[in-house]
């Protein structure tokens, strides 16, 4: 039987460096990498540890990809993410994708090729049968996605909520953001809202943006006051939206809340410490993240799944940028 | 020679699940697999495709290690890197710390065992000879690491330049915040504020802070009014901080930046959408993440390092937490 001093000496090399070769540990020029493997082959030496590698190849790494970390409602996400894989032996591969088809395919090449058992996104844009070959379960997390598992809040309550609230607060001149068309969960917070005001006895005004950016934001809110100066209530599509608005108010002398109520959406960390501390519907980001990977080691450990879609719920936290309501109602 | 058809006959499977096991594609129970296995090795079946394994095992893969994503300074960090990687071809394996040295080694030993071709850390902690017996390159990020390749801003120039602005914009009582003894640059920036302060002659208060979560700040915010309630400048330990005492500062009636001038560091993103916007040094955390992936990098691919040790300037960035400073002086 072929051995491993066999390969060495056939190859020139010392053992060790066979074995750093098998192992993948230590630094091998290439020349001598590729001269070991072509030993190996040659001498039809097979190792127990390739054989054992087999084993091992069944990796503990999970894939995770998110539109863009430094969307500040995404950190908690991933968080609650890394706390629950962690907590249970996995570990996380990591990409944003922008939103870009082409960085979202290239991650799911990324993730197939480093043997990932499973992969939460909270990005999906390609087409469902991109999803359908994947070797690996997905869990679409801030998607809703029917033939999925999927971990979500319920986005169109929340936008009920919000526009309820303001109304409630005697708002009458509301302007209602409408964020990102490519954005699901911001379709239908919008589709919430809407569905209130239109039925409701408020004039109102929407208002299309086209990211979540910060810079974007500052200009929508200089937008906002120009062409609508008498809004004295606005329903922002995210925390993010409702600050610049809030800033812009501000600056312009509005008092808030009694010239200008303001209702964000996510309650990312930095809303509470606004001032004023700005209310919004809070999705509870970090419960998410920790609920999505919960469920995908679920169906990585092959146990009894009870619900593949999980819907969390939104609140309504009051805080400063909205009146308080009388005790009479 | 023993082909792939022996071992799919003998182990009583199709070639295709051999295949799948060879490759660690698609679905295989763990008994299939096992069996599969122990055929290989009874028949000493030595493919082509585990010799192709041996070549390709060599990943593309960078371990990142960060303190706490949540932290509104990391994204930033890690966006840079991700950014810089990706347009390289490579990927990142990513873990927060919590700057808890069992997470941290937990982290290593990942890295090691999935076979990152190098690794960035934002919080190492650990032993010097743990790094030293890493078998691939590490940058320190965010931490001077004197034998070690390493990106920085340079934190100590931050704190005096802190230090000199307060004092210029007319500040007399300054409280000097005290960021987390474990958390190596905000020691910096708190020394090189302590220098200038320490030479000039404002009075000036040190106070303690042992974290830099928002929760934790608004109570040290409180607490500061209340031990120096005559304090006309707050130099805090990082914008979060900052954030918190401005808000407290607001809340007492304060006017700012007359009544008190606030000055953080990092400027994360949401300093400048604070209302007053917030004045602060800026540590260019992006851009920090991108060199350190680039320093990286170029260890990988074993090109020419021309600085193993990358500092990047910090500047102070201007807003409304600071008094106009009077052209003449």
């Amino acid at each position: 039987m072929v051995t491993i001093r066999d390969v060495a000496k056939q190859a020139g090399v010392s053992v060790a460096t066979v074995s750093r070769v098998l192992n993948s540990t230590g630094y091998v020029s290439e020349d001598t990498r590729r001269k070991v493997i072509e030993t190996i082959q040659l001498l039809k030496y097979s190792p127990n540890e390739v054989a054992r590698s087999l084993y091992t190849r069944e990796s503990r790494l999970i894939g995770l990809l998110l539109p863009d970390i430094t969307n500040p409602f995404f950190p908690q996400l991933a968080r609650g993410i890394e706390d629950e894989v962690h907590s249970q032996g996995f570990r996380l591969l990591f990409g944003n994708s922008d939103e870009d088809i082409k960085k979202e395919a290239d991650y799911l090449h990324t993730f197939t090729q480093n043997h990932v058992v499973g992969m939460i996104t909270a990005t999906a844009i390609s087409m469902k049968e991109t999803y359908e070959q994947l070797p690996y379960p997905v869990v679409f997390l801030d998607r809703i996605a029917e033939q999925y598992p999927s971990v979500y809040a319920d986005g169109r309550e929340g936008g009920r909520m919000a526009a309820i609230e303001m109304i409630k607060r005697g708002s009458k001149q509301v302007t209602l953001l409408k964020g990102p068309l490519s954005v699901r969960p911001a379709q239908e917070r919008f589709q919430g809202a809407l569905d209130v005001l239109s039925e409701s006895e408020v004039d109102f005004h929407v208002m299309n943006t086209t990211s979540f950016s910060f810079e974007d934001a500052k200009k929508w809110a200089k937008e906002l006051f120009e062409k609508y100066p008498n809004t004295d209530g606005v329903i922002a599509s995210n925390d993010i939206v409702a600050t610049a608005i809030l800033h812009e108010a501000l600056k312009l002398g509005k008092s808030i809340p009694s010239d200008v109520q303001i209702i964000g959406f996510d309650d990312i960390p930095q809303s509470s410490l606004l001032f004023p501390a700005l209310s919004t519907i809070r999705q509870p980001a970090y419960d998410m993240g920790r609920e999505a990977a919960k469920l995908l080691l679920k169906y990585i450990k092959k146990e009894h799944i009870e619900e593949r879609h999980i819907q969390l719920p939104v609140t309504f936290i009051e805080r400063n940028t909205t009146r308080k309501v009388d005790s009479n109602g």
